[in-house]
């Protein structure tokens, strides 16, 4: 770690060079190992407090985030805009001037609006973390997921060489273009697949390989990363029905057994079982899902720390 | 105390001995104490984390849930599903093995499918407590219930020869059948009261009384149960009208008056005054409506102690 | 400080004499520089326990009472009535017997009735926070507004002779009601200012001057209170189109030249810019729009301190 963090906020994987990549991915490696002890707490963010502002409701990712943050001995408190009444009228500037009003330390933002969290970010003194902003970024998930490939294939392994396929709806994820950034920042290659609709030629252009055939790219794949048909983010159909979608894009058995042996299967979930992927494959070994779950909140914790100023971890 | 708690989850009260009822019993009569401090605080479940997943909500049960955790020192997240994007198209085991991983220790569920707790305790490491599954069981209710009964009556009186008339809407109740089975193994007798749409026959194997005339069971009774009619659980008309439910199986002072002097009349809430039960009864000294909530609080207490391993209290 | 606190509630700020007001004033301060520290903790609520009860929702009021009291180290539960089950078919007074069964010290109660804290207040042992009560007061709110003119107009100044304008919704107002008794307590005097239909004249027999053009006024005031339009509360239109009170009452640049130069723009928020206030009004140096917010934490950790004993902070 010769790195030192000097953000403020994480707003996307876009604007981070290779060495902050690695420094949160080990600094999340530590914080892994404290979750494991019987007593999982740390005490870097006590007397902090975090807002998670979820806009946009999610449940699951504002839970791991609750988590991080109480685990850092936090104060936290969740705002979801869906039953709030808290921006009624209020512009998201004078909401986040109001939190901030409140000593808000951390926000934690998830916005259906691209740009949402930097917008914020250059007008608080806050820290500000995107939690997902449109279909722009999902920093954190990209984070987790380059830790879970880490951590599986081994740090002596490298970045090199590796072949990562992120497969569907790519127009809409933001999970995609993070995990795009990262992976090409850390030196792996990309492949993305999934109809023309979804997954136009022009992503070429980002230093990735586009491809419309899934079992094509099947045998060279280290990773495969399956993303979840975002049907709210979709206006139009893009794809005739979902047995379509499934017997195309879907990976089941038969194509499973195209892959090498040891290819990990990614999912950020929650998993539709049966659409993206097959159930028995999201249970098998090679399946990373509830690992990138886990890893999730060592690397939330991470960020988290590091933006509060870091220092020794205890 | 000479019984030591071995069970990982608490999901049915049919499933317990009566050792295993009593040891909760005289852990929460431990807690009742420390509740009674000015400052209401144990340790025992420091560091560990416990999630309220309330899939079909209950804000009361949740807050006692909620409080019981706190006091104990554990990190709480509240999960209500009504309001929650947490189980889009994801099944409930996905969501128990996200929970799982996101370091969960204890996973409190209310589900409104009868064996979801069970299904859950089978497939995951983290304890499962039941806190009402359906119209299957609802035991830390039944657990409250019976240590009031003791509180009330005095230890000394014994479960020997005590009369218990639950009356109500037995049919859909979790309440109803998790004090049947916990009053039956303790030793006291129990008497089902409603309309035989209500209260079919059939619920004498159980090991108990029915009858359909609810003054003719009031001059022997001990203690008696009033249960709140589940409308939302009713898809058909199980009586013609209230004013006719409440005619004939009302608490109100004239039945009041067949009673024993010191009976004990319990209702587990939210009352419906004038309903069940008249409203100066639920305020009178014989009402155990308040301890009842009361005491909730110091059983949800004793079961995620022992279910955590127990230990010495401070 | 020479007065001691010696209510159980904080019901309005009519009953309170002059000295209680300046008592919840001198300690807001205290807070005020606890919370300038970085790590923003006392200690006075330790192993206590603070219900935020809003049957009529305010995710603003809730977060700041819900940092109030975790800043004082009180165990936090909230419960928004609108999405919950609490009440179903429960009186209020059920609720608060239960939740003071549960051991709530405190309950903070945003509720549409005028008088529903007293309610409470009259027939619970825990101390009652009125946060609101349809459109009869609205305490906190008035102790943080005058709290932000005593700060920026300086300690020295006094209230004698100071001249407070409350522009807007008053007939709909708990906000203008409880700073109308906080203002006259104090010593300063007050003209309330609007629409015939929203300001009848009756008002001027709580001591006040009744005034329906804003610019005649402008000139004298030390302090302009502007209301949120109140639609909500309004079961008819009170004025003609948004657009005509923008030209009678809101305040604009033409409007705002008029005024004297260290003139206060004060607004509880959420704010509609451009309605009530012109956007680069809120924003400038007369505006404290964020004060008001900021020392609405130290208020009300001062009002919770208060009621539940005191003793010095830290």
């Amino acid at each position: 770690m010769t790195t030192a963090w000097t953000r403020k906020d994480l707003l996307t994987i876009r604007e981070l060079d290779r060495a902050e990549i690695e420094l949160v991915l080990d600094t999340a490696k530590t914080f892994k190992d404290l979750l494991a002890r019987p007593i999982k707490k740390a005490t870097s963010l006590q007397g902090r407090t975090v807002v998670n502002l979820f806009v946009e409701p999610s449940t699951r990712t504002r839970t791991s985030f609750e988590l991080a943050a109480t685990r850092l001995d936090a104060d936290v408190v969740s705002i979801d805009s869906a039953s709030s009444s808290f921006r009624k009228g209020e512009t998201l500037k004078d909401t986040g001037l109001v939190l901030e009003a409140m000593k808000a330390d951390f926000i934690i933002l998830r916005h259906s609006a691209a740009g949402a969290p930097q917008f914020l970010a250059e007008r608080l003194k806050a820290h500000i973390v995107n939690a997902g902003d449109g279909a722009h970024e999902h920093p954190t998930q990209a984070l987790l997921d380059t830790f879970t490939m880490r951590e599986r294939l081994g740090e002596k392994r490298g970045w090199k060489g590796l072949h990562v396929v992120i497969c569907g709806d790519i127009l809409f994820s933001r999970v995609a273009r993070s995990n795009v950034w990262a992976l090409l920042k850390l030196g792996a290659s990309v492949t993305l697949v999934g109809p023309t609709t979804l997954v136009p030629d022009i992503f070429g252009e980002l230093g990735v390989k586009v491809a419309h055939d899934l079992d094509s790219v099947l045998p060279e794949a280290d990773v495969i990363m399956l993303l979840r048909i975002q049907h709210e983010r979709q206006q139009r159909s893009f794809f005739p029905s979902v047995g379509e979608y499934v017997s195309l894009f879907g990976l089941g058995m038969a194509r499973f057994k195209k892959c090498k042996p040891g290819v990990l299967i990614m999912h950020p979930g929650p998993i539709n079982r049966g659409v993206e992927i097959a159930s028995e494959l999201a249970d098998c070994p090679n399946s990373t899902v509830l690992d990138q779950v886990q890893n999730g909140l060592a690397v939330r914790m991470a960020v988290l720390h590091l933006l509060g100023g870091g220092g020794p971890v205890e």
